[in-house]
């Protein structure tokens, strides 16, 4: 079958090979592939910098945000051929840490994790992939055209998770939440502001193209200027990585504030930070700083129920382009309108 | 009465001034006091940094670090003569905020709190001050030495209450904890970690006077070289503000590690910090990193209960001076084995 593979390491040598069948070791589901979404951490595995091969490959096969049809399923799975699933990222180590060992992998202690697509484990830009039970998700049939968002919605449902924990540790009642970045992290992450009924405002530099109106559909506020943002946002989720929005955003903000950093950004960008002031400030006004990354089972039972109860043909529009998986060099391609790329592995 | 007062915004204007009994607005309970500890907020204040005169005054008695003995209170307030007790700092404002409506006063959203001693009440560096009984914390006899610590600790206990609230939003199990700054904030975040069973490491530049044996004492680690320090600290509470350390600090550590910063630095201290590394840090770790200041009544029965446990001796041991209320420029001067600085206001 084919695949979307990549070296890791190497700059720019993906392509699609034939590959064996999925081992049955991958997991009892034989899953056939109907989409593939693309994001900044393929961007970078294709670029070289970032990715693992499984042990002994000298490839990897891309691809973390899927979704497919169970194809096989054995009878004690709880699964069922036709049925739409979703495969978890992220798998604990054989001798998992504390953390992995009670199902938070997403907080794995010592990073001896392995990720579908992304670390020493092939991902699902394949015409069929394996799922073990205990890392497939079903989904509801109505999302056929739209699960594909459900990984990107996992990674913001654990950073609103946490987000609303750290918030509870004293008396909390927050009502003006700041996005930046209205990327598809940054749109599911104002979604999931609306659905808790808090104000929204969304910053990003792009003035045309279809973020604009999907924010004001969404029922939130879009600014292109950090000077008309407001500066009392009791939540900030962070979604752009940019070094001088990273240490604007931690200081422009209500007191008790919650600032949540979800963008992966590049090493070596300095900025002169007044240390002192930030320092000073956080401490007076008990402001909180933390970062998120990937989600466990109980994110993705949040995910699937957070876009259950959104828009279906809002989310739909999220997609700005489908493209068939042999012109995967175009889906790789950042282009100034696309919200989210999906590979239709399918077609 | 003699009070010690400064005039707010006017460096070194400090003075024993003969003031009014405190008047029965202030409260219920009146007070003789003991003994009034020193701190950094203190001489920020003496410098002419810091601090508010109550409305209409033209100065401001400062003192929050208190110790008094109850000298008249009301049969219906829960207080008797002879009681030994400690003023809490933080007021609301007479229209309270969300937070300080239900008594967290700590977390106040708009800032219109007032403090003994600091913002808008006059402190208790006086031979005689009121109390409201709902603002008293009556202590255990046997902390009549070292009750004047009550005020700091209970700064240390909010910070762990949060610093655990915070780490309890996913599976946690801190092991290693670094606290950076040997003062009285530093050694009681210390003796807090101790009491948790956790392994306690103490950063500090002084290599004489007190501070070793003291860390020595509690079973924790003593150390004045960053380089030596561990860098897989769970927990960090960072007590110096300095912003160099903040940033290190920040940085190293393990996984999910979370860092409460409870130093109050000087603004214009710029650093130039690599803000792709520490954002990319932040998320792929999902560390936190908060400010805490101040307590509220909750924190002040968590430090009384703290002291409690803790070795008397080694608690008289963090009071390195205590100076007669007429020789307040001695004590407002920071020596470098100084750790905690007591007024005896008795004497």
């Amino acid at each position: 079958m084919q695949a979307l593979a990549v070296v890791p390491g190497q700059a720019d040598l993906v392509e699609l090979r034939e590959v064996p069948e999925p081992p049955a070791a991958d997991g009892a589901l034989l899953v056939e592939a109907l989409a593939v979404g693309i994001c900044g951490t393929d961007r970078e595995i294709v670029a070289g910098e970032y990715g693992e091969a499984p042990p002994g490959a000298d490839h990897l096969v891309i691809g973390h945000e899927s979704l497919g049809r169970v194809v096989e399923a054995p009878q004690d799975t709880g699964f069922a051929p036709g049925d739409l699933v979703v495969g978890i990222v992220r798998r604990p180590d054989p001798e998992p840490c504390a953390n992995c060992a009670v199902g938070e992998w997403d907080m794995c202690r010592n990073g001896r994790y392995t990720e579908r697509g992304i670390k020493g484990l092939h991902g699902f830009a394949s015409e069929r992939f394996r799922l073990e039970p205990g890392f497939a998700v079903r989904l509801d049939p109505g999302l056929r055209r739209t699960g594909v968002l459900m990984e990107p919605t996992t990674v913001v449902a654990k950073a609103w998770e946490h987000l609303e924990r750290i918030g509870r540790r004293a008396a909390w009642s927050p009502r003006r939440v700041l996005v930046t970045g209205a990327g598809p992290i940054g749109l599911l992450a104002a979604m999931l502001g609306v659905q808790r009924g808090l104000d929204v405002q969304v910053l990003d530099r792009v003035e045309n193209g279809p973020k604009p109106q999907l924010v004001a559909d969404l029922g939130a506020r879009y600014c292109t200027d950090l000077a008309d943002v407001d500066t009392d946002a009791d939540i900030v989720v962070e979604c752009t990585g940019a070094p001088s929005l990273v240490v604007e955003v931690m200081e422009r903000n209500a007191h008790n504030a919650v600032v949540c950093l979800t963008g992966v950004s590049a090493l070596g960008r300095s900025v002169e930070v007044d240390v002192g002031a930030f320092n000073r400030g956080m401490v007076l006004q008990n402001d909180v700083v933390f970062g998120s990354v990937n989600a466990n089972r109980r994110h993705y039972e949040q995910a699937a129920a957070a876009l259950a109860r959104a828009d279906a043909s809002w989310l739909e529009r999220l997609v700005t382009r489908r493209v068939p998986l042999a012109e995967f060099r175009d889906a790789l391609e950042h282009r100034d309108d696309d919200v989210k790329v999906v590979l239709d592995v399918e077609a």
